[in-house]
């Protein structure tokens, strides 16, 4: 048997494949043309030529006891780390050297390492909805008490009036004496809203104003996947900048195409409280949490692609095309700066009732209520180009039929 | 400030990070061929050309977007789990299908995978000294209550008599009600001991009668990096034939030489209760734990080299150099069948002593204390061979020094 603890955690994940096996029977049913999947985050666009290339030109010039061997520090190799310090430094105006840098098993390898290192267990995680729905497991894995802040649906909680900008206003009453850490994620994975540096100020001030009132660090814990997948020129705050306290977590699934290959970083700045202390206990916390250390091949190769990125052209057409085709159809979406997911608001007050009349229509989304945002659904459009103008028209015929479903229930 | 609950964890990496940075004076101090460093288990000889060689041809076989890609399972990918399942049921006559392997983030991924998923929070995992260092942390990563059995110096609790087989007497008393795992290690780091069928078979029967007198399972968790570097044609019994509820831990990171790529895989059977829950809990677990699939590129690159082999002749060469070295100079050593650890005892009751001692003669070794086994030390001969042999009149000179202070202190 299974532990006990295992309940929970299967019945969510039952949820998921129940979701997969009833696409692969729509699939099934009405061929793969008919079925419209927009529920996974995978990357559509293949990884730079770059990335192959510097694979094979690591394996042509290292020694094999090196490249594939133990990282002398659990942090990674010096030189790949130096050469992320400074394609920050160069991106943003840092002063970071490779002590600042941790190669991780990708972010969520970095948030479980960084969270055990910074948060005792019983104390507490503020996280603003909506939220990418792992990170309570990552709080119950160290037994932080994770807190969310309502989502800010209307624009009114925050400083710029936008909506699904963090809530700032709940944030602050929210904050206690036991609080130890803030986790932000922008571009926001469900909602693709990019934190504004308004926001970012605003917070970072908030933060400040806590941390004395208490006489606690409070660290600000900023996990940033899609960092590089954003539009129309938006820039993305460096948080470091804004807050001395902060940690910032990197990976190259998106940006690079290589989620299956779980290689990311942590920075840590030398401003934050006790710098000296956190390193050992990193590196310390790889080996007992069973990371050990990031890849190391993996580690080489992405040090020499740090100035490519995978084709977001593809996203950003396809961000545009869902974006109209939804609208369109009379559905409320928040228009994407980052990331490749639509958030749209449910025509149904239940969105469980909308993904459930969205699946008659052979289109497959995902309920909000997991990231913390009942009402509304994620569109992943990671996906092929067609797909989105195949399921333009089913789009409106979807929402005439809720539009009836709704009037004949009146 | 890290977190309260770090201080244990940093105080004994403090020790460690002490010792490497005292090797580092000596090296400077003495130059590097007068310093005789036995304390790290990282591999000396290189992984097989075949393996680069597979690398790739992956790159040139596979789709970026697959190659790269998030697993459709996090299990892995299904034709890298049937080839092992077809390895190991070619090397030792099972059964398995793809369904029974999942590709781990190396074996301590794995092993926190399992423990996470098959024992609950204040349930007990019984492990043998001497046992590796890393598994009292992945206990309590998961709240489990570790408890040691104590070693077997004198072969007086083992069925065969064999020094350093497991204390099997002790460990019947020690099962409880409360015991849901017993995790092994064979070939033994620290001590190179394989266990025998022998004991196999009455740790079986033994964890037959018990699980039967509480009407519970215990699970036997096989973890078997070294497995494959066994000398002298020794064999290490394959666990799963032995007892139903056994999950086997594998990793390439020692008889591929890769322990910086992360690459390893658990084996669950078919015949284990509950294997129907206990697979997606798996699949479940590896994304909570911020594991989320094994590297996925180096998936289909060992899949390529299941029948290749880093030199091992190498290690045994160096066994012998190191035995014969330390036993003519009047150590009592445990002859190791497998791994690349000598376990030594120690000539004053207190290890650390003998440890200092060493030190003064330019030899950093490990205390046993951290494996459970105060009273010996651990040296690792995953060293260049002329080092041994540069070596070998030094354990004589510190054999003397040690008996002048003993006899000095009567």
């Amino acid at each position: 048997m299974t532990a006990k603890s295992m309940i929970p955690y299967v019945e969510g994940s039952s949820a998921i494949r129940a979701m997969f096996e009833e696409g692969a029977k729509l699939v099934a049913k009405y061929g793969a043309e008919n079925v419209f999947d927009f529920s996974l985050g995978n990357p559509s666009v293949p990884a730079p030529p770059e990335l192959n290339q510097a694979i094979k030109e690591v394996l042509e010039e290292e020694d094999s006891l090196v490249l594939h061997g133990y990282n002398k520090s659990n942090s990674g190799y010096t030189e790949v780390r130096q050469a992320v310090a400074e394609h920050l430094n160069k991106e943003h105006g840092t002063k970071f050297t490779y002590e600042n840098i941790i190669m991780t098993v990708g972010v969520a390898g970095g948030m479980n390492v960084i969270l055990k290192v910074l948060v005792d267990p019983g104390e507490e995680l503020l996280v603003f909805a909506p939220f990418f729905a792992e990170y309570s497991s990552y709080a119950k894995n160290h037994g932080i008490e994770m807190k969310v802040v309502p989502p800010n649906t209307d624009g009114s909680g925050s400083e710029s009036g936008i909506p699904f900008q963090p809530n700032l206003a709940a944030a602050e009453k929210m904050i206690s004496e036991n609080t130890r850490a803030v986790l932000i994620n922008s571009p926001n994975n469900p909602s693709g809203v990019i934190y504004s540096e308004e926001t970012i100020k605003a917070l970072a001030k908030i933060l400040k104003a806590k941390s004395e009132e208490f006489g606690n660090e409070i660290y600000l814990i900023a996990d940033e996947p899609y960092r590089d997948l954003a539009y129309d020129g938006a820039e993305v705050p460096f948080v470091t900048k804004y807050y001395d306290n902060t940690v910032v977590g990197y990976s190259w699934s998106k940006s690079l195409s290589l989620p299956g290959e779980r290689i990311g970083y942590l920075v840590i700045p030398s401003e934050i409280t006790d710098f000296e202390g956190i390193i050992p206990a990193i590196n310390t916390i790889q080996r007992v949490l069973g990371f050990v250390n990031a890849p190391s091949l993996m580690q080489k190769a992405v040090a020499k692609c740090l100035d490519c990125k995978c084709d977001i052209s593809v996203y950003d057409r396809n961000r545009k095309a869902l974006y109209n085709g939804l609208t369109e159809a009379g559905f409320e979406c928040t228009y994407p700066q980052g990331a490749f997911y639509m958030f749209v608001k449910s025509p149904y007050e239940d969105e469980i009732k909308f993904v459930d009349k969205a699946r008659e229509h052979n289109i497959l989304i995902v309920p909000g209520t997991g990231f913390g945002c009942p009402g509304y659904v994620r569109m992943a459009y990671c996906i092929e180009y067609d797909t989105i103008k195949r399921a333009t028209p089913k789009f409106k015929e979807l929402m005439e039929d809720i539009k009836k479903d709704i009037e004949g229930n009146k």
